[in-house]
């Protein structure tokens, strides 16, 4: 099932026909929302039999989890080597991610009790953001640097912009992820 | 769709289903997994005619929604008057919440984009979460305590306990909740 297209040859046919499958469901998902997608008016836009999608992918659910595995970290920002800076840096850009249309919805569906390789999704998911973060400390524990441990970014950093995205909790910008690393890396103890 | 039973008379014929359907239904995930149940096992299950569930619910996810909000908070840990303790004493309980049979399943269907009124049950489950942490920020200020804020409460100890429970992540349990509660409680602030 779900025949992993990224393992063939890139530029082959079946890249050709996932890649335009991916930029014809982000771009109906950015128009008409997740639950208003449908595998046929995917494939209309991609200009591919529907047949193919429901042998390659069976559900809507099963694509957009595909398209978040394949949408991988491209883009992504380089490490400045500052921890502070690269922290906000990467958690800037997951905001970034997980806000731009669909973003959410590529997450949700991967998440979805209802796709049977749903632990399989959990744990691409969590590997996927996890990575996205363990460069950052690793190069700051080569600088000498005492970093926190992933367990901690994950606390702190990503599970509070994970649940604030998914529950769309008003005020989660730029400058709330900013304070949200001060907070974590200054510390600040509370008022007794 | 979905009417709200819970507006009825108690004890009347259509609250006595819904117990009936939801107790079934509550079995059911324990023994199967949410992903295995079906409206017509919780049907048999329950002594209800399935075309009763399809009415009133629709879909499993549908129902597994309806369990969620009518859970409600019963059972949760009284307030003992010390900010620390109360902290610790709901978000064990949460976390007891979320980790038995089903309890996430229950959350994930809350939130799954294929419920048509997933927006409600999104704000539903953000406001039955807030208020089971409100009560004590209000009596911790109450008693002169300067406690932290709801959305302080929801990043720092709310959103890394569903994160960790909904990816499945290793030790999250009793003890790592009262570690999450000192660090937010005590600051600690970290190394430069």
């Amino acid at each position: 099932m779900n025949a992993d297209a990224s393992t063939k040859r890139p530029g082959g046919r079946s890249t050709r026909v996932r890649d335009a499958v991916h930029s014809a469901a982000i771009a109906l998902v950015s128009e008409r929302g997740a639950d208003q997608v449908t595998l046929p008016a995917v494939a209309q836009r991609a200009g591919v039999n529907s047949s193919t999608l429901y042998r390659r992918w069976g559900t809507v659910a099963a694509l957009l989890a595909d398209i978040a595995r394949h949408r991988g970290d491209a883009g992504a920002p380089p490490l400045v080597g500052n921890l502070r800076a690269d922290l906000e840096n990467q958690a800037v850009w997951t905001l970034a991610e997980l806000s731009r249309p669909g973003g959410i919805a590529f997450f949700r569906a991967e998440v979805a009790p209802d796709i049977d390789e749903r632990h399989d999704g959990l744990r691409e998911c969590l590997r996927r953001v996890s990575e996205r973060f363990r460069p950052v400390l690793d190069t700051a524990r080569e600088r000498g640097d005492a970093p926190p441990s992933l367990q901690q970014v994950l606390d702190r950093i990503i599970a509070p912009l994970y649940f604030r995205v998914v529950f769309s909790i008003p005020g989660t910008d730029e400058a709330y992820v900013r304070e949200l690393v001060a907070g974590f890396i200054d510390g600040a103890p509370r008022e007794p």
